[in-house]
């Protein structure tokens, strides 16, 4: 049997500095799609929750699933807390996976997905999404899906940045199979699932705080789905995964929402514009419904990324399988935009 | 096939307080053996990590970890953080426990540990600690020890408050099999195991900032080990668990260990007269190397726990088993633990 997949972590911002030689406020993170903005409410948030840190916070959550839930018109008991979607990942594995069971995803896709399903003992049916736009292989899931346990479904799709059409999430959920919407960056292009929560009984949602939201420190998600759904969840989470300021931090979020709506705005223009400048450059770049773009560099696009690593810029790049050609650029700010084009376009040069 | 345990949590002091009709703040929570001392510093190194929150914390939590290790002389590939000892107790079973494994505890204990050896679909083997001393049953455990793969060893124990002789942890140790020793409560009775991981390569023990570090809201704790063994927790761990602003705070407590040290001292005096006002009321009350005492109340014991309770004064009482006739107390500051009393000697008088 091959190892069960672990966990290969992008080398961290200190170690990147260290072996670039620069300091740490020299890194930029392009790879981690998270928000370029800090958030200036949120150090007298933390610090109010810090002090009564010394005291556990509250094992339900309730403050934090009750603002969560209200955002769709949900209660409570229909929205589950963790620390941040890879908990909700593993979470999920455990309440609908058991040893030998069967769980479906594509291909590439997110690590995690792996690593839960085979924590779980269970098996993942890989379906592979195909250059050069790897679409959603929407049969062949279907077919997957009805020997299946448990689906998982990116929605929008990292690290390709494409949006599954509604009626092929539709016909997945159609299976009856237990379906796993993680729906990461669902604010980037307007989605919202808690009407079809109605509908099907087997959809779990997942939601972040780490990426429209900006709050990829603090670790806090959230799943929507159906009580019974919800309860299943509940059964298997530890009862103090997030921290009482994580906590007061994602639910202060969460009654302000414009300033995420203000995030995605910008966001997306700034995309727009980055996604011109990358074309300019001679990259194919992928449409994108995300904040961040999936870019086709060509053989050297490992080596590309390495020259940019060693400025502190760091880009996704694929060490193996269908993305080999490709990195993946999340959209920040204009003038960090700025300063990865420029090294970009010295790199290139430099390549060809 | 029984069903598999779940989290059976304590009601959380929103609750308590809804049902009691007293507001929050009147609420006294003894019976989760945390600190009753708030930590002044934290708010300030809370505000400063949130400003830098919108991006994702170091996947390898390094300052956090070389830090801890510091504190025994322990390089960083020793240690692993966790989102407190429950999140360390689950990767524990990951790594340790395959379907059809088998652990070995000690009953009553925390119940942290049966549940994570089921979700891994392993066994537990429950050695019973009998009444009315609840000593460590270390023949049985050691019989046991030798067909199983996992050890789980609350030192000093939880919730009985005895520290097993060092002897009897040797016999354990002795056995070869993989040992996890929960030091929870290490600093209450001055344990310090590192000198043993160099003797026995099959030990893993696991620190938590929630009680004599003051910080059970920022959940965060560390294991230390041979290298072997972090590496085989660190496989399994999701790379984020930990929010940086909690990595901040417990870095910092770690950094300043006399604020600790200074707690310790003051619980323990505290627990020492705590106990004789707790006798002196006609209880039993067991010896404790802990900032907590198990006390023998008799039949009425969840009576009174729950007459307490409806003043907002929380114990830890037993529904059923070999603790049914008990209720465990943590000692808090001076005027609480006198609220506490004053309640307890009114209900008991009431009871009897």
């Amino acid at each position: 049997m091959a190892d069960p997949p672990v966990y290969e972590w992008q080398p961290t911002t200190g170690e990147i500095a260290r072996r670039a030689g620069i300091p740490k406020s020299d890194v930029l993170r392009f790879d981690h799609n998270t928000s370029p903005f800090a958030a200036p409410w949120a150090p007298e948030v933390a610090a109010a929750a810090a002090a009564g840190i010394n005291e556990y916070p509250p094992a339900d959550y309730l403050d934090l699933r009750t603002t969560a839930g209200a955002r769709f018109g949900l209660a409570p008991s229909r929205v589950v807390a963790g620390a941040g979607i890879d908990e909700l990942i593993l979470l999920c594995a455990k309440a609908f996976l058991r040893p030998g069971g069967v769980a479906v995803a594509t291909a590439p896709g997110y690590p995690m997905y792996a690593i839960a399903t085979r924590q779980q003992d269970a098996r993942l049916v890989d379906v592979a999404r195909r250059p050069p736009d790897f679409a959603f292989p929407e049969a062949e899931v279907v077919a997957a899906a009805r020997r299946a346990d448990l689906i998982w479904l990116c929605v929008p799709h990292n690290p390709t940045g494409r949006r599954q059409p509604d009626v092929a999430v539709e016909s997945v959920l159609s299976t009856g199979t237990t379906v796993v919407i993680d729906a990461a960056y669902a604010e980037f292009c307007g989605d919202d699932w808690s009407p079809w929560l109605d509908r099907y009984h087997n959809l779990v949602v997942l939601h972040t705080m780490s990426k429209a939201f900006g709050l990829a420190g603090a670790r806090v998600g959230y799943s929507l789905s159906s009580e019974d759904l919800a309860a299943a969840l509940q059964a298997v989470r530890p009862p103090g995964s997030i921290s009482s300021v994580s906590a007061a931090l994602a639910t202060r979020a969460l009654l302000e929402p414009e300033r995420a709506a203000a995030t995605v705005a910008a966001l997306t223009e700034v995309r727009t514009t980055l996604a011109a400048q990358l074309t300019a450059l001679g990259l194919r770049v992928l449409p994108s419904t995300t904040n961040f773009l999936l870019c086709e560099v060509g053989d050297e696009a490992p080596a590309v990324a390495g020259r940019l690593l060693g400025e502190g810029l760091v880009v996704r790049s694929y060490r193996r399988g269908a993305l080999e050609r490709y990195v993946r650029i999340t959209a920040r700010a204009p003038d960090e935009n700025d300063r990865l084009l420029e090294a970009l376009a010295r790199t290139l040069t430099k390549t060809r």
